[in-house]
């Protein structure tokens, strides 16, 4: 790695394995915001190689076509890149490329779920022998900080199990099986023609991909060796819309669940199979293609962890989280505290969103025209009104369209100057739609 | 430090100021998973000593009375403590312990909000100084590992908002009105005889806790000198059952936020107050005294943590993966991969839980009574079961009680054989209630 001058941070060289989705958005994020980087990081990332299995492949914008080579062993073991990242997926060529850029010195990032869950042991005993990081943050519920919590904040917790919704598609399906009660069929051709399901959809359905990530699960949380091959299987084909009739009716949803679970023996058990999931059960609420994992620990109790499961900018990010750790790393311990900038902080009067209101009124003709002159007369839109109760019990509920907060506030003055008005009520801001 | 031997981890002295709810805990599961923990993190922990403002409260069998001292200073500079762990709380004297520490080298972790949200920018740079680490996580949410997500996972990422429930206390408050219709000054009431809620509850229902987790996440997430002053602040005590009504009505819940916001132009607005917040919004969700922090990133998408944000052990699990982390870095550095154990697979067949199982049956007299000897002779017991149609169509569904995978096979097995029974659908396991 090149010395840091004095007035600028030390450059780490990045090798990339394989320009995909991930990789294209990780070498947007990486060049586009070098310099903000650098300054949060106090390293400089920068992009040396980037392998590609088809060099003639348009690639966008985003990745200059000098960075490309066809040679990725060359980059793998290249004495110009610092870290590498393996994008490639699968198990081969991605095993070797990984343990020969490890055995070369190189920390290692990788979002490689099937390398993970079937290598696991042997690329972690490669990273400890080489004294170099393996981090993989992204192989497992994509841009959900998980893997970092399970073998850092969490490493003094006993775990007890681990609960999650893991794969988007077949997520996509069941909550649209739920939700417009289509039938099976109709809701993955749905997420196939919205790009959340493969042209061949087997790998989500069946729970290929849910296995592989619960084995990685398990691994990291209990310390034990467990393979895709270990995971207990099934997919979601046989769910009827009848099945999720009833669940409803009983009070649960229907979500496709990994499961990793220890016993006080010390034995596991990794399943992943389609289950009745409790309404009022954090994960009931996980939809469409959004994951979540639900972890029960023994002092931390229940914690959940939930976002973007897949794509290729949530799951880019992660990568970059990683490969900034690596990069910390190297360029001089973990200890690094971004400087602190002195911001403007806004005044509450110049917040922006929706508003709720209550007025207590007098319910009679020509009232509700001198509120809404208030509102009109400071630039305060209303989305919805209703009015609740008769005569002296009267009281009107607004939700404004995004205003701002001083006009508002300056409407509610307003208000209390209205003869019709006995007392206005609470003022709440609303999150959501226009906020 | 000592120097490890070859057969046993380093081990790394504690120095624990403050032995409330958190200390107490913290100090339990140390001692009590001393081995596991060494195994697991490659180093050993040993807590050298306690100080605390009163040596003769009883603190349980927990804290060892040797270990307890009157001399905060004392332990925050010994030389036989490794790492300091400050759970006094307050600004002054918690201010002057951490900086003495960081200033005789020893990395400090902490759980104390006031002291980061009205002194962080001053402990950070004392611990860039120092060349030593200054974790937090308990300090914001309590068990959910947020503060390191920020730090590490999310550290390439540009952070655009931060909403949270982070107060427990006003969480059920509101929670209990939302659900029981209770009044305010009733839940509240309840909250103090549950433990949720202090004597004087005014830093948690004014919105102080509130504001200065607001500004802590402000300052990590946007690297930014926010301090707890800067916060705009209301608090819940004007929230009528009457608002959460019309709340309910419109399709939202009211809950307490804290927003930490980031605009284009590098201003932030920082905020707790009481909100409508959507109810199909993954915060609508978070009931009683959890916590959760909902995360919008540019590249990341929506992330949400959630879990436990107070009580002693939850705290202690974050104060304890801050203390390993710490302890690893003393220990050398940051690659460590705890040893994977070959660990018994369970199979499928062991799985105890509930049970979901369709039947399409033909509706004549004596059929129920032939399926309920199927389940009886397999040893399932049936928690509930409903039927629907009548004739060719009748349905029946079944929820078990918790049972044994293979005996429920076999039942699945012994209906197919039942004359009435046409078919066997889906069989779906139950999370939940009995799992």
């Amino acid at each position: 790695m090149p010395e840091p001058s004095q007035a600028s941070p030390p450059v780490v060289r990045v090798g990339v394995l394989g320009c995909g989705n991930v990789g294209a958005a990780l070498v947007d994020l990486v060049t586009s915001g070098a310099d903000e980087l650098a300054r949060r990081a106090g390293v400089r990332l920068e992009i040396a190689h980037v392998a590609v299995h088809n060099l003639a492949k348009p690639r966008g914008g985003e990745v200059p076509a000098g960075l490309l080579t066809h040679d990725a062993h060359a980059v793998a073991t290249s004495r110009d890149v610092d870290v590498l990242v393996e994008l490639i997926g699968g198990v081969e060529p991605a095993r070797t490329l990984v343990l020969d850029a490890l055995g070369s010195g190189k920390p290692v990032v990788t979002a490689n779920k099937e390398l993970l869950a079937n290598c696991g042991a042997e690329l972690y005993a490669a990273a400890a022998k080489a004294g170099r990081e393996l981090l993989f943050e992204a192989a497992v519920a994509g841009g959900i900080p998980l893997v970092r919590a399970l073998r850092t904040s969490l490493a003094g917790e006993r775990l007890r199990r681990l609960t999650g919704v893991v794969n988007g598609t077949t997520n996509y399906v069941l909550t649209r099986m739920s939700e417009d009660g289509v039938s099976y069929g109709e809701a993955l051709q749905d997420a196939q023609r919205l790009g959340y399901a493969e042209r061949d959809p087997s790998a989500d359905v069946e729970g290929h991909d849910a296995s592989a990530k619960a084995a990685i699960l398990a691994s990291i949380a209990f310390d034990a060796e467990v393979v895709a091959g270990d995971v207990y299987r099934e997919g979601i084909e046989s769910v009827e819309p009848g099945d999720i009739e009833f669940a409803h009716r009983l009070g649960y949803e229907v979500k496709l669940l990994a499961v990793a679970e220890r016993f006080l023996d010390g034995s596991v058990c990794v399943r992943v199979h389609p289950a009745m999931v409790p309404s009022e059960h954090p994960l009931a609420g996980v939809r469409g293609p959004f994951n979540a994992v639900f972890v029960e620990g023994e002092a931390v109790g229940e914690l959940m962890l939930y976002g973007r499961g897949a794509g290729g900018r949530p799951s880019a990010s992660a990568v970059l989280g990683d490969l900034l750790v690596a990069a910390r790393s190297l360029a001089g311990g973990p200890v690094w505290f971004p400087p602190r900038r002195r911001v403007e902080i806004r005044p509450i009067d110049d917040l922006e969103t929706q508003y709720y209101l209550a007025l207590d009124v007098l319910d009679r003709p020509g009232v509700l025209a001198s509120v809404a002159a208030v509102f009109g007369d400071h630039g305060v839109s209303i989305r919805s009104m209703e009015q609740v109760g008769l005569g002296e019990e009267a009281r009107i509920v607004f939700i404004t369209h995004r205003a701002r907060e001083a006009d508002v506030q300056a409407s509610v003055a307003g208000l209390r100057g209205v003869d019709a008005v006995k007392r206005v009520g609470q003022v709440l801001r609303v999150i959501g739609a226009e906020s």
